[in-house]
């Protein structure tokens, strides 16, 4: 299936389509409702010459805000945390109208946000991140050693591009930016065009956070439109980006920053097919579960998930048929459901003609008609055998769908070496069956940043030991934009030599035991306090 | 000055020029005497299919490596130090004669080379590199969270361009061939041209350290010749690429990048000025120290080392002046340097013919005449106006000069702006000069890598709180290539999430207490041996 979040070419991969197109030539982004079409008022788009001047507010900020310390930045983002609290019936009712998402899951979010803001807060309070190093000088078997001390820094001004498909969680308070934040770097937002009412919203709520606690001023920026957010990467002050949406969208910013005289780093969570195998005895022991668990991880958030279960092993048999019928009764009962805009909808059903149109697939599955009005879909599910997979059933279909690819031993491992990589793989597979477990993940955890057995893989928790990355195309591979680790994409190491205390970090001065270090190659937990 | 180790453009910048083209279609590359321009014997070069079967072989090599694990790499590496120790006398033979470097310095290196190779034995022994985190399951905000285990994982097949200048450090068994191998890749090595023999003979210490300890055959590979390097870095078996060469060598590999299917991680140590600065109060105290201080940085190793200071800011008035006559004086005395090959050579007289050309540069003093034969040039230092310095007196050049530049407090604010970023800066002052001290680091900070106070750049040593990088033209600003934070650049995370014990990486499970995990949000340490 082709990716519905991405756009034949160019710029309009960076945010929005042709439609959007003609409203920011308009110079306003207009508020859509994703379910009635409804469409209100939205942000101006931000100028070129109004990018610079955002920018240039920001770098200017930018080594204040590092002077303040993380003692004042953990405070600033508690106060993030408590200024999107303070709004949260205004979000929840603003995110309603401009994405039609549930309440349900607009609080869920919100609170995984306040949530992400508060633990970033505990992760530069903590300081490990720093990776906060002393070599005191000495004897080496090349002859004496200099007093070297490194320590991690903040890069500068960072550009982040928010997503539609998480309004709040990545996108203006989302993890690009409070990660970012942490690290001691302004941020400039580029909002997604499918929630500007949102996003200035979120944006406001920043802002008063980072006023009230004293942050200079600068250190959060917002700009609208696609040809804003393509001056803001080209700005020699940008140090970074980060990017969570279509392959091509990253595509076309990793085209700007080619064009750059310096070039910066760009990390952008890009496209993920996330295949699922369960083995026969994984049905034999829990189909009904399986199935529901499979339903609800493909059209939870009407499948504009970046980590929906995209394409699922099944195996061939009764077994397999029984999983197969009973995930194509509950497609049939879904009702449609709206998608975040007019492009991802229309791209949704492209796809389905696409995809219908293919000899080797078979429809399984369909949800119920659409209602008149707004961009609706209905949920889908097809069946392939996976000795015949090999064409656009292996890219990502951004919305309520998924294919089932039903295998014997042969055609499984032949499928899976097709595979692109993802963000996740999961395996379903019994506790006795370890030899085929530890086969599957031999085999998948090059294709994977993360692997899960016996669970589904929407849902990222914000945790230390978070991973929501993995190689190119979900991924470029190294980095992670959830989970503790997140920070270290926006940071650069500094060693000072020989240097005197007046200059040196005060995490870097012999007396400080306040943080985890490593002093003359041993680790060092802090002083307890 | 033009860097000379920047030749014209495309593959060219790679490794070697025109001369060695035509050695290259020739299918050997030669090995040249640059104090004699004698030729003898060196290696063949390797044609596209037989770098494909390199590369397959390392491939191959690389699921069984990594499950060898720590203990044995770092067995492995320290056999790899023996077996280089084991042809010391034989290395350092060649490496004169192919480098024209004396014995002393390469004796230094090969102990510096050494050492790198039992220190991340080291590094990879402890463990704390891996960043092992564990999050049990348990309550969240959010509702129930998972199991989640991360952890780094090696990323494949390694591709590494030795060094012109480093024929053993920064080449074949240098940092990053070490620190890949560490990580648990494979590596292939595109020797550089300027020392063939060497190369093989370093090669082939690796292997027999490979194969005595009982390494998979392919866990070492190496390559010759420009597009046999052309060849592995677009190899999709290839999964990251360690450069040190010039920015124009190293922007035709990222070209090479842009064109593959999936990006890579591309580490290059590019280009670096090194800029170093003197008050005028530490000239009182020790002018004659830092006098000797900046020829020897200067003109060690004939000034083909990437942390030589290339600009130095020395004030106007009488202390200045006086530190530059001496300086003169010292470079008049220095014999003509043999430079590592006739490209290098040709580049320094060319720069040498483009910067006396330019009205603002006085010459101030000069090495003694070239021997005949071989590639000797002449050492160089030239003094310009800091209010001046605007054009090539900003790019690197690559040999045994460097320029003065004379300033006032405002023309040095105003050259400090136009800097481009260097592995390395350099500040001397006297110890109770703090508010200056503290300016120029913050003047300097976001233009270097690593700051020095009253100390010298050239001298890199490998410890944990090293760092060797620097934002662009450096390095690509986060990596670094010296110290132990250098195998970062080939890891990269992988999460497990609920897995049962038998597809965990023993370092994720839960008895494990032999290194240092984060478990729980809480930085534990080994339990004591």
């Amino acid at each position: 299936m082709l990716c519905a979040d991405a756009p034949a070419s160019g710029l309009a991969g960076l945010g929005f389509g042709p439609a959007q197109t003609k409203k920011d030539r308009m110079s306003t982004i207009a508020s859509v409702n994703p379910a009635t079409g409804e469409v209100t008022d939205g942000a101006n788009a931000t100028g070129e010459a109004e990018v610079a001047a955002i920018v240039e507010r920001a770098a200017a900020a930018a080594a204040p805000f590092e002077a303040l310390g993380r003692t004042f930045r953990a405070a600033m983002l508690r106060a993030v945390a408590e200024e999107l609290e303070a709004r949260r019936e205004e979000i929840i009712e603003t995110g309603k109208r401009e994405t039609a998402l549930s309440s349900d899951r607009l609080n869920g979010e919100l609170t995984r946000t306040t949530y992400q803001a508060r633990f970033f807060a505990n992760v530069i309070e903590e300081g490990a991140y720093l990776e906060a190093t002393i070599d005191h000088a000495g004897g080496t078997p090349m002859g004496p050693g200099p007093d070297l001390r490194r320590m991690l820094i903040p890069l500068g001004t960072v550009a982040v591009f928010g997503a539609s498909n998480f309004p709040l969680a990545f996108s203006v308070p989302g993890g690009d930016t409070i990660s970012a934040l942490a690290a001691g770097n302004p941020v400039v937002v580029k909002a997604h065009s499918s929630h500007p009412a949102l996003s200035l919203l979120c944006y406001e709520a920043i802002k008063a956070a980072a006023r009230r606690t004293g942050a200079p001023a600068g250190v959060i920026g917002i700009v609208f439109g696609t040809e804003a957010g393509a001056a803001l990467v080209a700005h020699p002050a940008v140090r970074a980006v980060g990017f969570t949406g279509s392959l091509r969208g990253g595509q076309a910013l990793m085209d700007i920053i080619a064009g750059r005289d310096e070039p910066i780093p760009f990390y952008g969570e890009l496209s993920s097919l996330n295949p699922m195998i369960i083995t026969e005895r994984a049905l034999q022991a829990r189909a009904e579960e399986i199935a529901e668990g499979i339903v609800a991880s493909v059209t939870g958030s009407a499948g504009q998930l970046c980590t929906k279960p995209g394409l699922v092993f099944v195996p061939h048999g009764e077994a397999g048929d029984d999983l197969v019928n009973r995930v194509a009764d509950l497609f049939n009962e879904l009702p449609a459901a709206a998608l975040l805009d007019e492009r991802i909808s229309s791209a949704y059903e492209e796809v389905h003609e696409q995809i219908t149109g293919l000899d080797h697939v078979t429809g399984l599955g369909i949800g119920l008609p659409k209602p008149d009005g707004g961009f609706f879909v209905r949920p889908r599910v097809v069946s392939v055998d996976a000795a015949d997979i090999q064409g656009p059933e292996l890219e990502e279909c951004f919305g309520p769908s998924a294919v089932i690819a039903r295998y014997q031993a042969s055609s499984l491992e032949q499928a899976l070496a097709l595979l692109p990589s993802s963000l996740t793989a999961t395996i379903h597979a019994e506790p006795d069956e370890t030899a085929i477990t530890v086969d599957l993940t031999n085999k998948m955890r090059s294709h994977a940043g993360r692997l899960l057995y016996n669970q589904y893989p929407t849902g990222v928790l914000v945790s230390w030991a978070q991973h929501h990355g993995g190689p190119w195309p979900s991924t470029n591979t190294l980095h992670t934009s959830v989970g503790a680790t997140a920070i270290r994409r926006f940071l650069r190491p500094l060693t000072w030599q020989g240097a005197p205390d007046a200059v040196l970090p005060e995490e870097l001065l012999d007396r400080n035991n306040s943080l985890v270090r490593r002093v003359d190659g041993v680790l060092r937990l802090p002083a307890p306090a």
